[in-house]
């Protein structure tokens, strides 16, 4: 059991949430992180409303959050007034303007969890009433932008005094939260951890192609978003395996544009057979340390039991 | 006073390393990193053989190490030699094929410090024969490549079972040395925390703008090496603060080296006056955590200090 400003605020016994991965964070996988002592968070994704209404049911009455991506939510901002409905334990913002939501989630008495990408607007977040800062880093899996998780999070921390500050990108492992916590932060966001998890809705070729997955292999960019026809705003591009597909168009995105149309119906195809050689695997630089297909409740465990290793072990360094 | 492998070593106090950077590491600010009773390294740069005898006389007999680029010590081998001859503490090479000089340094009884920027390069530079590996993220100024530290450390420390692993990139103060520890490094080597140092052969003009430069407004790219001639291989860039150069002509590449010779001209003009506006200020992400010019001995004092308190801390959060 770890003790963090997070895990007080939450009730948790493991500084650790679930990130809420689009298709992925599902309700069993985000209820699996809450019954292991973390923050589960269902991943909103682009706002399929069936999809969010099936995924909050199969939670059950396990207490986890929802997390939306900012810019698309503000499309269907009536998503916001469904996950609310189910009092949910946080809702969790990134990659847009707070300032439309929080005022709603305040109403509701939901704690806001606000992911940014830089100490500018961790600043902003903490100013439109977010209860905790997630500080991501590039390394991490899915969107992101420029900033590493490493230098960005003490940063973040010096800026925000009294703010619980979550780190993100690159942790995958009780060594990652350990340092996480090490650099002020009161816990770690994981996405890549769990990708390969048994309650994780990722395919069985993405979980394949993960634990095969190496960090020296991964690449940022914008290739998967246009050819799903997704538009992302400036800065946030995505982190993924490297593969055919981003080799081929990552650096040729005018043409891809250009041939959006035809490359969509193919990457359909690819994706609907599972062939992770078109299929963008969406995964971080710490995929090294994701080795084996587990139960959340074990990757949970493992992780704060090897960080409370850690954090005895470091006491032989200090003579 | 830390205790690792890396620090039992080389006899040290310290589990912190100088970055070897190219007219900055000078021999007054290794000497004062050793004496504080981390490892200094003299940055051997681009072969300026008058600047490093000065530079190796101006270390006295504090035992120093010296670094080099690996593909400019290529082209002139010689300065190797000029190195070893001083018993120079280690060799530290970065950026190249250890290959056609790891053999001489292994003769000469000086233990080869090898920075590295993946996992696969990793292994490869204990097969040819390093001591130390050092892992290098993004984050960290001047050049590097494109994997962050966070991941890439417990990754190539897991690839290295038995050779001890410093991280490099991101670490100005003591959470991040801490941090470090926890990964699995057995200390951590530092450019942006030492660049403002007094004993730093930085310009008064870069050292302003180290300790007035925030973490958010760095940027990694070719243009720097361009207007400056140097021929760096692929995969490396540089990383630097943000400035009216690189917001003009990182995007124009090809426009910038066709009107190099002008752009070099006005370029030499504007390092020469300390204009910041055009001169590159080679610095990391970790820029927000150096916000004073301090003497190296007081930087790397406080960095162990508050590493061991955060240890300490640590404590705490295991219930």
């Amino acid at each position: 059991m770890m003790d963090t400003a997070f895990t007080r605020r939450f009730d948790l016994t493991a500084p650790v949430a679930l990130a809420p991965m689009a298709g992925v964070s599902g309700g069993a996988l985000a209820a699996a992180v809450t019954h292991a002592g973390g923050l589960g968070l269902i991943g909103g994704g682009y706002g399929d409303r069936a999809w969010l209404e099936r995924e909050l049911a199969a939670a059950g009455n396990a207490a986890v959050g929802v997390g939306f991506i900012t810019w698309s939510l503000a499309k269907q901002a009536a998503l916001l007034d469904l996950a609310l409905e189910r009092k949910p334990r946080a809702i969790f913002l990134s990659f847009g303007d707070l300032a439309p939501f929080a005022p709603k989630v305040a109403r509701a008495g939901v704690p806001l969890i606000a992911q940014v990408q830089s100490v500018v607007d961790a600043r902003a977040a903490v100013d439109q009433g977010a209860a905790v800062v997630v500080a991501q880093g590039s390394e991490a899996g899915g969107h992101g932008a420029a900033r590493a998780t490493l230098p960005l999070v003490p940063a973040a921390v010096d800026a925000l005094p009294g703010t619980p500050v979550l780190a993100a990108g690159g942790i995958a492992d009780g060594r990652g939260l350990a340092a996480a916590l090490a650099l002020g932060a009161a816990g770690a966001v994981c996405g890549t951890a769990f990708v390969a998890a048994e309650e994780s809705l990722a395919s069985a070729a993405v979980k394949q192609a993960v634990v095969a997955g190496s960090g020296d292999a991964t690449t940022r960019g914008r290739a998967f978003d246009i050819v799903r026809g997704l538009d992302w705003p400036t800065p946030f591009t995505i982190r993924t395996l490297e593969n055919d597909f981003t080799r081929r168009w990552g650096p040729a995105l005018e043409e891809l544009a250009r041939f959006r149309d035809v490359q969509a119906a193919a990457y359909r195809v690819a994706q609907a057979a599972g062939d992770t050689r078109t299929a963008a695997v969406i995964v971080g630089e710490a995929v090294d340390l994701v080795r084996e297909i587990a139960p959340a409740a074990e990757i949970v465990g493992r992780m704060t039991r090897i960080a409370e290793g850690t954090i005895r072990q470091l006491r032989d360094v200090v003579r």
